[in-house]
């Protein structure tokens, strides 16, 4: 793909630091240029050589920026989308990483010129680490990204940019709409990670229960180590279809529980053996 | 610790063939009997090296046995023990793995001679596999095993007897009273399964989503892979503690379905918050 002269990431964590070092491995950016809100993150961005640049104001980090990719949780990339507008070189190309779309993308959609030239993405990367510590080159090999469905509204070399931006680094590119994209993530990825948190707080950390805890609870609860910050944007972000999913959960679990009660050892059993299938063919094994 | 001159192991799957595979590896049985239904089965546990001899036949295999072991789910154990009572010798010393205990350490403690000499024992120890063919002389391991605390009317020798049996093969024993154990496993294993189910459940497999699955999906439903029969078993020998648990857990989910609902940010940071602290507190890590 070519190369960008200049390339400002905004937000050096994982996933903001993982494509700096990507882009400045593979020669797509010459420059790349990382904001963050507290200097001390990006002293430690720069002496890995994760960015090469430091800013701390948005606006002029943005100016004359090539490429613009947005890396914070869901609710500030709409605010930052309002704050750069107006400062961008028209034929920028800007897109994200946020784990929810519709917000993001509808917010563009209504407030950004057209044809658009924000194309929203998902990484499906990442761990529950965070920080520009943890960042790595390779974090994007292999892995999928979603990236905003093209419609008739957007700019044909913007959104190939971004497809191709993703390729680069090794990803695999997934289309979806915005709307398409959160129904299915609330079920793949936001309740999953409401139901960890919810199993962690069952435990009482004041009685010793540690040794009676084996690799079941350990691998359920994982993602309930993520940072609060950032799925408290993906709940505030994505409201409806977590709404309507965990809604959907707890009907699930009521019928369970209702099982249980009656001691039904047939229903038990088919409920199992059902949720064993699914997951087999749901995750193609 | 004495050697067994004749070990009966109920249930020669992934737990009793591993136990078959240490006590004949570390010396501590000189015979070791394996019961199944089917030969099948049986012929993998010999081939193997699993067991020395195979039986379909429960009350044979347990006449003149100085060690039995029985490996079934829970429901199965409480019918194996009504069948064996008459057929063992009064010095044999009983236990099993079972994930449930008060079931089944109550129907000992009713139904068979005192002092009782069947002490109830359960590993934490296995995964989602299955079948003597797993089996592994290492898998207890470093592993907890979790034995009915003693009380007064057990045999004290053979109380004795299940802490030095679970020691040798490597494992650390906790002591605990049977309905201790049932209400500590119902939010540290029972309820976290059932939950993994609910949220396998939760995806269509006629939808292709598996590009849309992260390690997050993965790893909170790897336990909703594990047998039907037993967590079927679970369920019926536990249902108490299991309603309980489940409704503490609706509660909670219910809780966070309406701060997002209402778009309670600080309702949602402080619950995520507190998610992290304390499965970090619970697993002292």
């Amino acid at each position: 793909m070519k190369e960008f002269h200049v390339a400002t990431i905004v937000g050096v964590g994982l996933l903001g630091g993982s494509l700096g070092l990507a882009l400045k491995e593979r020669g797509i950016a010459k420059t790349v240029r990382g904001v963050g809100r507290r200097q001390a993150s990006l002293d430690v961005a720069l002496a890995r050589s994760v960015i090469d640049e430091s800013f701390l104001n948005l606006k002029k980090a943005v100016k004359d920026a090539n490429l613009i990719v947005l890396c914070t949780p869901a609710n500030s990339v709409v605010s930052e989308l309002d704050e750069i507008r107006s400062h961008c070189r028209p034929d920028v190309v800007v897109t994200d990483v946020a784990s929810t779309k519709s917000l993001i993308c509808q917010h563009a959609r209504k407030t950004w010129p057209h044809p658009l030239r924000f194309i929203g993405s998902h990484p499906i990367a990442g761990s529950e680490k965070y920080g520009a510590e943890h960042a790595t080159s390779s974090l994007y090999h292999g892995s999928i990204v979603i990236v905003e469905k093209k419609e008739s509204f957007h700019a044909s070399d913007a959104h190939d940019t971004v497809c191709d931006l993703w390729k680069a680094v090794g990803a695999n590119v997934f289309e979806l709409s915005p709307e398409q994209h959160d129904n299915i993530l609330a079920r793949t990825s936001h309740v999953p990670h409401i139901v960890a948190a919810c199993l962690a707080l069952l435990l009482d950390p004041e009685c010793n229960v540690r040794p009676m805890i084996g690799n079941g609870f350990r691998d359920t609860t994982r993602v309930a180590a993520g940072r609060a910050e950032l799925w408290r944007d993906i709940c505030l972000t994505n409201p409806e279809a977590i709404v309507s999913s965990l809604s959907d959960f707890l009907g699930k679990v009521s019928e369970v529980l209702h099982l249980v009660k009656e001691r039904d050892a047939v229903g038990l059993e088919k409920f199992f053996e059902q949720a064993q299938e699914n997951r087999k063919r749901v995750l193609d094994e």
